[in-house]
């Protein structure tokens, strides 16, 4: 069970938090950037071969304390087939380091469709006589607005999926946050999640379909957590996006576990406020990380 | 205005379908997956070169009488990186033979990563001095779940976006068709399409911001089109899916305007209806398509 996977590794570690890896190249130091274009061009090969050098150099310090990465496929993409290479080169390296990794995806189709983009992320694709893995995640985030015959088709590999619920931004509420029959949409969805889970309820009493629920949101949080008892959250929003410490507490069960909280920019971007030379971003995102480690341990104890 | 771009494509040709590419291998003609495989390997790097040539052949031949192509990403995803790098030529191939490109991706996100997949499918990225584009397609399929500041980023790239309303699946009722304040989901969507539309509405009346509507619940077709009259219409469904001719009029408007229908497995698999050769693939989907245009203007007229 792949839930189960990700709930050992946040216990061994004390720690239930993922850290996002979205390489905007903005967010890089600039002597990796400029060492990359140097080499391969100020192109998407250079661009991609200094994101996956910074995600080396982070995974690096940081999988001894955190247990899981969550690269944001976006951020690759827009550096083109090349950036998709480094967002498949930081997956298999995260993998290697002992990460369990999250591809934030939020993929979404028909069926036939569904199942395609299911192999590419959790599963593997026939190719002539052979069944190679395409990107090999542990887990990958999911949209669920076409219902099940959408969803279904990711749960066939034993791996995780997280499904959009409630998600941080301000206008998450348009069609969410509707009322219908007496419940708010995101309701309904996670009605959905908890059903799909139904069969995948693994020995931590957590299925293999997540829920992806904003910590922006903290009274939706602490509703969700009571009406998805099966469900694991995985939870954005903390740092930069504005939410503390305070607003996660709902997200946990009585026991403290039930739910990851993510970090991307406040990480990635630990070195802008250290006051420390550029050279030592991975540590300062490694002191960022046991900072949010220690804050999140206080308040779900 | 992109969407304009596509009306006029439609008109020139007097054709309003788009060929889905979704080249799973085997729809692909043995001889060339063959080749692909002695040349390059039983790997994703002799998949992709299979399914680039089996893209630019029916490219090739479909120009002529086809405006627009749909490659859908999760064919390509599947493949690995390799994939995504025919995925990125197929986009160029078609754009170099004058067709329109819908990039089917239904991406979805919170603003600032919206707008890195804006940026990947419509726009440009920065890359030190440079400006590069990642996948440049003329238009991208996108899922509003996360309501406006999710979707808003794709339109400053002053190109078409279509975001999913009603799907075509079996399951899609599950969320979209719940009933709210006295309308389903999907017509709450559409309202926020006509909406996220109104700055963009060019010379034929209707906006860079297109829906997804399902050709297989033909009664919402309907209603929506009288709903959104300055939405542009993408309709799956039409051919493999099951809906017919008859069950896509209501998505055009009294001029016979305002949809594009498509058709992916009809076409890439027309060979083996056909009984001629599997050489003659391509020309196989050329006459499907010629059929599946005759019997669309006979029913819009």
């Amino acid at each position: 069970m792949s839930m189960d996977k990700l709930i050992e590794r946040i216990n061994e570690m004390e720690n239930p938090t993922v850290a996002g890896l979205d390489p905007k190249l903005s967010y890089i130091p600039g002597f990796i950037t400029e060492e990359a274009f140097k080499t391969y061009g100020e192109n998407f090969c250079g661009a991609a071969h200094a994101i996956l050098r910074f995600n080396k150099c982070l995974i690096d310090e940081l999988c001894g304390i955190i247990p899981a990465v969550k690269p944001q496929s976006a951020y690759y993409e827009m550096y083109g087939w090349e950036g998709v290479k480094a967002f498949f080169d930081t997956i298999q390296y995260a993998k290697q380091k002992g990460m369990y990794v999250i591809a934030d995806v939020k993929r979404n189709d028909i069926g036939s469709t569904a199942e395609a983009y299911a192999r590419a992320y959790l599963g593997t694709t026939p190719v002539g006589s052979t069944q190679p893995e395409a990107f090999n995640a542990d887990a990958a985030t999911v949209n669920g607005y076409l219902g099940s015959d959408g969803v279904l088709p990711f749960l066939e590999w034993n791996k995780a999926i997280f499904v959009l619920v409630k998600t941080s931004n301000p206008s998450s509420g348009e069609i969410q946050d509707i009322n219908a029959q007496n419940a708010a949409i995101y309701r309904h969805m996670a009605g959905l999640v908890e059903k799909w889970g139904k069969g995948s309820i693994g020995k931590y009493g957590y299925s293999n379909v997540g829920a992806v629920v904003g910590a922006t949101y903290p009274k939706q949080l602490s509703e969700l957590r009571e009406q998805m008892p099966h469900t694991f959250f995985l939870v954005p929003g903390y740092g930069a996006q504005g939410a503390g410490a305070d607003d996660i507490v709902g997200a946990f069960d009585k026991k403290g576990s039930g739910a990851i909280i993510n970090a991307s920019r406040s990480l990635m971007c630990a070195y802008r406020k250290s006051g420390g030379s550029q050279e030592d971003f991975a540590k300062a995102a490694k002191a960022e990380a046991e900072r949010m480690r220690d804050e999140i341990r206080r308040v779900i104890r």
